[in-house]
């Protein structure tokens, strides 16, 4: 027959499980991250390939489409390992379909890349088109910091995927400014855009910052990181501050296009910090874990209890124990199981309101989904269009994005019945 | 190398695991409710039996005894069978943490009653001893309802969460207006209890009918079901009009206990059908899903579609597409995996977000136990004194237990730290 002790170290159990999905799950960020940057790059080489009419950049993009393969290889590898016990009921089911979404867009890949070569398809529709892949990546992402059960390796997935999302808008500015440049012209359409962008990363990293570890906001402040930031903001002024129709260096294009990309360098610098302080995040939380489930067994050899004591004002016993999240490694053997059961009730409960707290700050992103949901289904939209058609009434209202899909959905009972 | 369709069909084998998981769990939940009816009787007999200081209810008290005794042997071996398996990180960690506390007080059962044998303990210590218990068992049933990856089972789970935590109030209102009674006047502290305990399980009765499905409500609103109520309505309307230090009939007081003892059944009708009910449900999803799955291992034989389709304009394929959840069984086979990827992945986000809805509604106890919490870190509280002043302050105040729990919440800055 099992006793509350057994339940007590199968809880335990059950948290070092999760630890440990949640440090393989530290993994699959990390390579996802990898290869969202080769893909961001293929795609800026890409765009530069285009606009030269082929005539520069193949190299270039060929060794780079090289080493974005060897990548997805890798992330292949990785997902391969991906399992029902790697998963829970309702986010694995979430996260399976995200990866199977990914796994399309891979499939496709070379085609796509056959199209490019050819130049059959112009920047716009290019940039679209990794943009979609990139988008993919960082829904797995997503799922991944959405299913953590430990509130503080939630934060620093939350602030790892703002932080992605953050860099993947600057992914977007660069094509977006590259483009302005290239056309030699500036138009109020492309500049508008240009903002857009802008503002969103800015949101996003934002974001990161209030959830990032301290040594990952650091890194992003520190000088050698931020340096190409100056001369970004020196040509972001060139781009916003010319008048409809006004002319532009086309040779700044390039400029552009280097500054931007050392940024989207010195980003993925921050993101390997945070992915590499999630694991040993994890690998710390699964030894101290482990630790206590030692203690924890020790207990069975003690005593029994006074068995009428669940029943006795348990004030005396609680009093005295420390605060939760306050006790140490190793726990004293002379408290009893009842107390230790207390204790780890209370700090799970607090772990879970934690954590609900965290996963709050997800919904931002929910709501621009379930807004998207929606005019997908009322107006027959792709899940691409419906998130341009967003972001366009975002751009026109002048409103955040999550502002416009809130609007959206308060409206929502007024929509006719699909 | 595993394709987009292996991982569409995992999410579909996930989505059957967390039904299956759902499935046990609803046994779980019934078990528990039988032992928690079982409990409730035997304290309400414990009472009649303690009152009549030892001369009569002793046969009737035994018999209950020995019949909560052979559910407490079911629900042993019931949960038992909780493993790992069955549980997922996060929540299963405070689901074994909730059990091991409640085998805590299940232990120490036969001590407690040995004291109420020999009249050691008054009726208030006794009813408090029980009412405990019954909280662990019911935070067990909170933790399954918090825990389901189907929102309508979880719609169901809360239903029935809310309607056992109704029926436990109704059980301490039974103890609350039996010893009223007993001691032959009304006084005003026992009157306020008495009135905060009807209002307490209004409000859970109330969140059971917007969540339970037509057939548990209709058989709650049934005329045989509601009988008892009319009668009930008139006793508690003489216990609460009498003012402070009138006489009442202490005959009345097992003419009150017989009706709220027949009313309890009467819920516990309810609680059967809402736990066979949700078993079925689940059954149902899991021959679906299953029936869904087969259908999709079917594609792997269908050539591969345009390897490029999934950066073409979804459009097209999407437009197509029937609106999320109005699919029928079986599906087209005509469909590529990119569409059904992209119906699943609609499908899985529109139920999140609906178990996210769904979820919300359990807020309102997460409140309370979060400012319980702070009592306890913040007073040197334990937990049933915490519970306790919080209630103390609901009564004192005028309000819902919930508002004083959130007006506490929003004060924890300004309190000083532990």
């Amino acid at each position: 027959m099992k006793t509350g002790l057994d339940f007590l170290l199968a809880a335990k159990r059950c948290e070092i499980d999760g630890l440990q999905r949640l440090a393989f799950t530290a993994t699959l960020v990390d390579v996802t991250a990898r290869l969202v940057h080769g893909l961001q790059r293929e795609r800026g080489l890409t765009n530069l390939y285009l606009g030269s009419q082929g005539r520069s950049f193949a190299e270039a993009r060929a060794a780079q489409v090289a080493a974005s393969r060897q990548v997805e290889a890798e992330w292949r590898a990785q997902f391969e390992r991906v399992d029902a016990g790697t998963a829970q009921a309702g986010h694995g089911a979430r996260l399976f379909s995200r990866i199977a979404y990914v796994l399309q867009g891979l499939d496709g890949l070379d085609a796509l890349r056959a199209q490019l070569d050819d130049r059959a398809w112009d920047t716009a529709r290019a940039t679209e088109a990794y943009v979609h892949l990139v988008a993919a990546l960082l829904a797995v992402v997503f799922e991944a910091a959405d299913s953590a059960s430990d509130p503080e390796v939630s934060r620093r997935l939350v602030a790892l995927f703002n932080f992605m999302q953050g860099k993947e808008f600057a992914g977007q500015e660069r094509a977006a400014g590259a483009a302005l440049f290239a056309q030699g012209q500036a138009d109020a359409a492309g500049q508008q855009r240009l903002l857009h962008l802008i503002e969103s990363q800015e949101r996003c990293l934002e974001l990161f910052e209030s959830f990032a570890p301290t040594s990952a906001r650091a890194l992003w402040t520190a000088p050698h990181t931020s340096a190409p930031l100056a001369e970004l903001e020196r040509l972001r002024r060139v781009l916003y501050t010319a008048t409809h129709g006004a002319a532009l260096k086309p040779e700044l294009s390039q400029t552009w296009f280097d500054v931007c990309s050392a940024r989207m360098d010195a980003m993925k610098l921050v993101e390997d910090r945070l992915t590499a302080d999630l694991r040993a995040l994890c690998g710390e939380k699964i030894a101290h874990a482990q630790a206590e489930l030692a203690t924890y067994g020790a207990l069975a050899a003690q005593p029994a209890p006074d068995p009428l004591s669940f029943y006795l004002a348990p004030a005396d016993a609680s009093a005295a124990a420390p605060p939760v999240g306050a006790q140490g490694f190793g726990l004293p053997l002379d408290r009893s199981v009842l107390e230790l059961v207390h204790d780890q009730a209370r700090r799970l409960q607090a772990m879970a309101d934690e954590l609900e707290a965290v996963r709050a700050s997800l919904n931002e992103r929910r709501i621009v989904e379930r807004a998207k949901g929606l005019l997908m289904a009322h107006r027959q939209l792709s899940e691409p269009e419906a998130h341009k058609t967003l972001r366009q009434m975002a751009m026109n209202q002048n409103r955040r994005l999550v502002d416009v899909a809130e609007a959206l959905l308060s409206m929502a009972e007024v929509l006719p019945p699909r």
